[in-house]
């Protein structure tokens, strides 16, 4: 906020809102940009003209316009330019995702793993998925400006350390030192963060979420979280551990949770909560909890009035949590995710229903119910677009990173 | 973010930025402001004069540091560049208060009043209050540059509207605007605000809240609001009703409120619901209610049994609220205000035991449990924080409210 301004750092910062005005409203004329940033059209075409020099933008035919005159030629996102990589380690399964700039999806990687198998053989396979992806990248011609991995759990993201992860049995894994020496890609930067808030960023730039200010993605995978985005931005909290949405309390006497605490959100909505309600096996969960919640899921759809009940009590208290949160937050609205957003439609109308019951009359309109528009594989899309970030906030980095193009993989 | 920097909006940034500096840290030289703000030497001394110019920088001394070499002339924040003007309306009260740049308080006023008397006949005794501030900063030849009006409830900030405040039984006041008319001082803007984020911002700026970055104000008056700091600036939500505390569920199928909903902190924490535990009157409360909270402080002092345990049930459930936030928000601290900064030596224990009870393991040695530490005024101080803003934030303002120091009052 209180950060002075100096010509170099003006250009710098100059460069990166040229490349994510493009890439956030999409192809347009260098007069359009100059026109829509307040930038005056010579600074708009030097700046393009280094963004097309680092690989990041490209011309692609000119503007149609009502105006008369030249048309412009328009720039774009370099498809080519970047990708970021994601990755995803949950207790079922582990995911990749890599994207370019303009969103485009360059590769998908999944695989069934049990996430708690550990973390040495856990984050060996995870290497695998991303190597896979880093040659995929090759052969599209596309140099990976970095890796992203989004684990369920509290993340020290400067220290790239998972701090806790209770639904796999992680705590303290240094896991982003741990995989960038397994990928052993020199100069190519691992970092990780927490999945909620990964799916949030994903939601925000290319899902559900885009366009809002404001929202708060309930994302339910191992346990229930929470990315918050407050003025287009995503909310970490103090020490990075905000967003903890299962463990916000709706029940203060209620059922004893695995953190140690009594009636948070989890014991009342989490996954295992609502198949033991309806009857489901509990058991392990982990690779089997995906084909537990399709079983719950299909009963739900076909009317069993046991499955039908036990996610109209599990939305209720769904919506107990989701208007504590309107009550501090304010949000535009809210994005269920994971397997929240597979049960939307059998959730929601209760989850509804009790949001508007306890707002105040003047919010009761506000925030609605919105699920994920990117399913399963949106925290890996949120780390592809966080490892993107780092270009889009500071494009000369586009040039320092050329060196991941050149190591064979 | 992304907005673009030109030549003359850089200057214009800088000379904010050279203010805001001197006004954050106190006297310093011209050398140890471009050291510090990685400005350079020439640009300081430009900005500087240009702030002295505008009668917001004077000089003072010369700097005492171990450096060899000729000591600098210091400058600091003049006392009589400008003034900020507060005023908050209360179940019980009216309230004004007007600080410079420094923080100094250069005037205080205070009225018994019923606020729910209706908007007129309030508004009319607030206006006696704005003038008396006027008159007194008159003759300190301090210029005045905006009043900004705390009130019990949610607000437009942009039309100057309070849309509800229950406590004192008014909806869609147009505050600013019926504030301005009665003022009658043409070119002095009149603003308003919720007196949660108000006092957020008096403890942000000159009290509790001090040198910390994210921060809830949880602020007792009529009910429960507060104002919710994140990194440095309050947070307002998306549509200005973020921070309603009072009004978070802690006990789902509890007592009936005001609201309409059920369970809501104030059912169980308000000032109303303490006194009637502890066996207090209820009754109207308002003007009345200082009282019967400096009794119930008193017997609790004293040992009463009732008392003590009434207030101890209190805490624990402000500690339920507490974990609540600290679980979606991971705050570094929280900070009472108001009836709950008065009873905070018997509610603290029982709400700091809770909010630890229910944070996760690595959470939960983090948010302390802070008291106000400007009372009752904090509201009306925030209202003359806010009003400077406006020169802080572009201090060439300066220049042109002094429109405001020739009308006579």
């Amino acid at each position: 906020m209180n950060a002075p301004a100096n010509q170099r750092a003006v250009r710098r910062h100059n460069v990166g809102v040229v490349l994510r005005h493009v890439a956030g409203r999409g192809p347009r004329s260098r007069a359009t940009i100059a026109h829509e940033t307040g930038l005056n059209k010579s600074t708009v075409s030097s700046l393009v003209t280094e963004l097309i020099d680092l690989g990041l933008l490209v011309e692609r035919g000119t503007e149609r316009t009502g105006t008369v005159g030249r048309p412009g030629l328009v720039v774009d996102v370099a498809g080519a330019g970047a990708a970021g990589i994601g990755l995803e380690v949950n207790a079922g399964s582990l995911a990749a995702c890599a994207t370019d700039l303009a969103g485009t999806v360059l590769h998908r990687g999944y695989e069934a793993a049990d996430g708690r198998a550990g973390p040495d053989a856990v984050l060996d396979r995870l290497a695998v998925l991303a190597r896979a992806a880093l040659e995929d990248l090759k052969a599209q011609g596309v140099p990976p400006v970095g890796i992203a991995v989004a684990v369920p759990g509290l993340v020290d993201t400067e220290a790239g350390l998972l701090l806790l992860a209770p639904g796999l049995g992680w705590e303290r894994v240094p896991v982003a030192r741990e995989l960038a020496e397994r990928v052993g890609v020199p100069g190519l930067p691992v970092t990780i963060d927490n999945e909620a808030n990964l799916a949030a960023l994903a939601e925000l730039t290319e899902g559900a979420g885009r366009g809002l200010a404001h929202f708060v993605h309930v994302s339910g995978e191992v346990g229930i979280g929470a990315g918050v985005v407050l003025g287009g931005q995503l909310f970490r909290g103090a020490h990075g551990f905000g967003g903890q949405f299962g463990h916000m309390t709706v029940d203060p006497d209620g059922l004893a949770c695995v953190c140690g605490a009594r009636g948070c959100l989890e014991t009342r909505a989490g996954l295992e909560a609502l198949l033991a309600a309806a009857g489901e096996d509990t058991g392990e969960g982990g690779a089997l909890a995906g084909d537990r919640l399709a079983r719950l899921r299909a009963r739900a759809d076909d009317g069993d009035g046991v499955a039908v009940a036990a996610l109209r009590e599990g939305g209720h208290w769904l919506g107990v949590g989701l208007a504590i949160a309107a009550s501090l937050l304010d949000p535009e609205a809210f994005v269920l995710g994971g397997f929240l957003a597979e049960l939307a439609p059998h959730l929601t109308p209760a989850a509804d229903e009790e949001l508007r019951a306890r707002l105040l009359a003047t919010q009761r309109e506000r925030p609605g119910i919105l699920a994920s528009a990117l399913g399963p594989e949106a925290a890996a899309r949120g780390g592809a677009v966080l490892a993107l970030r780092r270009v889009l906030d500071d494009p000369g980095l586009a040039g320092e990173v050329t060196v991941a193009r050149e190591v064979p993989v």
